[in-house]
């Protein structure tokens, strides 16, 4: 794994480098351990250089028996109680077979979900049903229109989950039953993809009631619902996982935190997310076009024995950018648009004119 | 709830205060819902005022019921896709009853876990027993070495999960017993609590195993074990929980993140810590006096009708430095000391002497 250490010196970056292989693994002063532990248990400095000013690249390497096949073990090891130093940021991490055998990756990644949306080259579309507030009547309509105007994907907003306004049982219901209706009209293959609480005591029943309505998977928010629920969820390959990214944003300081290619591009990837969606370039966040392409090479690039998972800019996407966003993402790219449509008005005319725009998009 | 911003003028304050206010709600531009939904679902910029250069305060409030009694939709309105703006710190929130309601908070908190330990009055001493890489028979010999030293709780470290070197299910049973034996020597009253890793698929087996053996308590990462898991846990009320702060340390940023009073003292809190561990003063991480005791007020300040927790302070705290510490903190403190024990060889003899130590530290 690769850091980028913040140090004034070069002596204080290789103390800080020293400090960090110990926290990530022993953590407990040098001297209280045996050799053997020295030797088979701390991380190894393979490579300290200078990167700039102040800054310095370090690459260092572990025993995977450290990690143990526990995610929440590999989470403290790449950025554990690291986290609670200053100026340390995970810019990349070299994944070894022994950790990637021991988790799931995504269940249908880019070829599954193309297959089943019957959309084998074009980028897909994925629109966003919102906001909480509305009523399931309300909300169930739009997944309706969604579906009519043709998108392969209509996806919870991240805030519904069982409000008084739209109780959880019955919104996903009536939502998965407007898209049925809706594919049943137009012989289109629209997925409805409810967002899924994270409430243990819940989480049996709720996922028993999504099977039995038929949905094809669920968005799940990792940093809520937990790294290791997610991963528990693909293991059952059977429902698509769309991954949110809320909360995540304080891991993405320039100096500190973990890098979008690994966070979004890889251990989101891992924990079995078939999409990923995450904030584009030109939204409301701010991110730079190479931050957003970071984040998509490493959703396609080849990762043990993984699938490809869709990357989704998102985030205060315009219809009238889809076709410049695409040209330079490629076709494996999903775009979600919510608020662009609704600012429309007419839910189903603007996602099939957008739908017909991407039909000639790329490729 | 209560933020501070980043911006250069008033103006670009109070954009950011409206978009901040529209994306942990509707998340959707304005125009595109009902006036009912604006006033009922955005939540309202209560006051925004400078609070120093290019720094404003915002107090926000938002309806209880969009975030209907779900833990992850709690944290999405507080910082969610908001964390994906910059310069957006959350520092305080004031809790509606109706939120309050729907959390456990701690089983025992301070006065539970003073009971089980049988200590009325004065601080609390917890060792931790490490490193990853010793066997079970090493690492049940130091739980010996510290019970019969006198502390009054013994944790895993946080890297101890199912690793081949001490498996999970042996090491706690060894563990356990090793203190059982040490009490019944002692006549004390030491209590062992493991680190309970977060796989789903292990976790009613692991529980069970651990009620089965006595364990008084687990500790858990709650960024890693899941806040809603957490969460659940607490609900069944008869295990001790300690709360570990692995993965935090990105959202302590100075303009980003969550004021560790908020995120410590309040949110650990409220998901059920009997005690919670942050890293203090003097130690490895660099907190400054000022940052540990906002944690150590916000555990047992009044808050709704959740139980008090312990401050645990750890990370590189020195047995010569605990007098000072615990002078400043109060006796209603948990002190977590580990490689300063193991620095002394002796574990039995350096834990009785910090024992004896904290008998007159406070009160």
């Amino acid at each position: 794994m690769t850091y980028e250490l913040v140090a004034s010196s070069a002596g204080d970056a290789e103390r800080l480098a020293r400090d960090l292989t110990i926290e990530q693994t022993v953590e407990i002063p040098e001297g209280c351990y045996s050799r053997a532990i020295e030797e088979s248990v701390v991380s190894r400095v393979e490579q300290l250089s200078p990167q700039g000013e102040n800054l310095w690249q370090l690459t260092a390497s572990v025993a995977p028996e450290i990690v143990g096949g526990q995610l929440g073990q590999l989470l403290n090891v790449l950025f554990g109680n690291v986290s609670l130093f200053k100026g340390v940021r995970l810019t990349a991490v070299d994944w070894p077979d022994e950790i990637l055998v021991d988790l799931p990756g995504p269940a249908f990644g880019i070829p599954g979900l193309r297959k089943l949306c019957q959309v084998p080259h074009r980028p897909l579309l994925c629109t966003a049903v919102k906001p909480v507030g509305k009523t399931v009547a309300e909300l169930a309509a739009d997944c309706r229109d969604f579906a009519l105007g043709g998108a392969d994907l209509i996806k919870d907003d991240h805030s519904l989950a069982d409000q008084t306004t739209a109780p959880f049982a019955e919104r996903v219901a009536r939502c998965q039953e407007a898209v049925d209706e809706a594919n049943i009209r137009t012989g289109g293959n629209t997925l409805y993809l409810p967002n899924l609480p994270g409430d243990p005591a819940r989480l049996v029943e709720r996922l028993a009631w999504l099977r039995q309505l038929g949905c094809a998977g669920v968005m799940v928010s990792p940093l809520l619902f937990g790294f290791e629920a997610t991963c528990h969820l693909a293991r059952s390959r059977d429902l698509v996982i769309l991954g949110h990214p809320t909360f995540s944003g304080a891991f993405f300081d320039a100096d500190h935190g973990i890098a979008r290619a690994v966070l979004f591009g890889q251990i989101y990837r891992l924990i079995g997310c078939d999409g990923v969606i995450y904030v584009n370039v030109g939204g409301r966040f701010g991110w730079t076009l190479e931050q957003c392409q970071s984040v998509n090479t490493a959703l396609r690039a080849p990762l043990g024995g993984a699938r490809p998972a869709f990357p989704i800019p998102a985030g205060g996407v315009q219809v009238d950018d889809v076709e410049r966003h695409l040209e330079r993402y490629g076709a494996d790219t999903m775009i979600l648009i919510g608020g662009s449509l609704y600012q429309q008005g007419d839910l189903e005319a603007a996602t099939a004119a957008l739908r017909e725009s991407l039909a000639v998009a790329v490729g």
